[in-house]
């Protein structure tokens, strides 16, 4: 189950583990959002990038060596220039907009991209149905990428909106793939808008207590601090601390074990308190070595 | 009244003789296609590119040193390679198809257009309706741009189909532009696929009957040969000679000038004959001088 960029770095280092093919990555659709009439899916784009071996590697998203003379030529037309979209990237968006037109689903538009790029991988998107996360600030209530990308993260987080979480159903083969599972790899994405908006798919949480696949997560806060993203303020926003403590409580109704990061062994007892078991490790995925190793601790422990 | 390259070459001299506020451009919309889910408006676009002075001088069309990544990129997914749709050029066409599917009608988008582009001049097409041109072949009826471009205009034209035609009315403002006008130019296009499709639409003959413009055109055909693209095909097509006569024919009801070429003074009485005057001048627009040359003939004889 993957969110953004920190999915994608374990994602790399999981394919060197198992054959590509044995993985199957359940994707946040929370995020996805309409612009220029083109549906854009970050975190499916940027797990397909990533195990494609396009993405950049710089940014964590979009392609690398990607120009940006469409987006710039649009500001010409619409003036709108917050969200980049590269002219490679785009070619995503237009060729998935016109499929989810002629009516396929996201699930299918997605298995279409991953073939083309090559994947061995299975990329499906947590649910074909709208599915919005809406931040609350006192800017007002907004898409989560005009609070993250627009506004860049900077207010404080009054509250989460999932918008379409009533009616969304988990996509075609999303129950399946959990059922049918070895293991189950929670990646280190943000607790409340990547993992929290894959759990509150109605029947997604369940099948992950049904499962009899080995339920492991990693903490995306070391520290005390979330390794990237605004997963602090979203925690606080919840009423949480910003701990490995409490992203495990989140969890803790189906996960089996979590692993937590060396500077955060004093958290080990505590969590364990929840019934789940904590292995302790290095989490930092600075290089490949690194994400290899996380990759193997989430696989074998 | 303006079809794609051959009209912009001559609009480009135009400008130069008139101030570009007093220019209104009709035109020719029956080789809109939908590509990869976005609207594509070849002619107009053609026009205002080069109205904007941002066309590709050497091609006619497209934008001057366009990048072609996003293509290269929706050939991975699509295979579909036979159109060819630059960076920047492509942020009309998602800029105009995000506008339609809002429910702008293409006038409109096409008004937003020109101004961002910085244009003073106005470009209507002939009809905000669907209205699309079909050839038929002895390989079987196609869209205009798949004989033409795809195809490469190869094929024997056995019949031309004006689709949409029977409920197409002009776009707001295009039987005004006629009635109001003091001249009224009919650009060196394809009289079949181009001016013809124009014609075609309901009214906008009858309002070249109407009008007390003085209606000057000018042949596409120099010396039984078309300056540019098939129009020898589609004459044939419909059982036509290819000659300025014949082209003339077409225009015959409505024109009161006719503008040929040199090499073709001894065609001058026969189209006299047919009730319209012709001037006999250089009409090849090699230069910038001869588009000027040409453009003060159409505004002054």
């Amino acid at each position: 189950m993957a969110g953004g960029v920190g999915a994608a770095k374990l994602l790399a280092g999981i394919v060197k583990v198992i054959d590509p093919k044995e993985l199957t990555v359940i994707g946040n659709t929370g995020d996805d959002i309409e612009l220029h009439g083109l549906h854009i899916s970050p975190d499916l784009d940027i797990a397909a990038y990533t195990l494609a071996g396009i993405v950049d590697k710089t940014q964590g998203w979009g392609i690398s060596g990607d120009t940006f003379q469409c987006l710039d030529a649009l500001k010409t037309f619409s003036g709108f220039e917050w969200f980049h979209l590269g002219d490679r990237d785009l070619a995503t968006h237009i060729f998935r907009t016109n499929l989810l037109r002629q009516g396929y689903s996201l699930s299918q538009v997605t298995q279409k991209v991953c073939v083309a790029l090559g994947l061995k991988t299975t990329i499906l998107p947590m649910t074909d149905d709208k599915f919005e996360t809406r931040i609350t600030t006192k800017a007002g209530t907004m898409h989560f990428e005009e609070y993250m990308v627009k506004r860049g993260a900077k207010d404080e987080v009054l509250g989460v909106e999932f918008y379409g979480a009533e009616k969304a159903k988990p996509a075609a083969g999303v129950v399946e793939a959990i059922e049918n599972a070895r293991r189950v790899v929670i990646c280190p994405s943000n607790p409340v808008v990547s993992v929290g908006t894959i759990l509150s798919v109605k029947g997604i949480r369940e099948a992950l207590k049904r499962t009899d696949a080995v339920k492991v997560g990693v903490s995306p806060i070391i520290g005390g601090k979330p390794v990237k993203g605004p997963a602090d303020k979203l925690l606080r926003g919840l009423g949480c601390e910003v701990s490995a403590f409490a992203v495990t409580e989140l969890y803790a109704d189906f996960l089996d074990v979590f692993v937590i990061d060396i500077v955060d062994a004093s958290e080990k007892e505590r969590i364990e308190q929840l019934g789940v078991k904590v292995k302790v490790t290095n989490t930092v995925m600075r290089n490949m070595s690194d994400k290899v190793e996380l990759a193997k601790t989430m696989l074998e422990t």
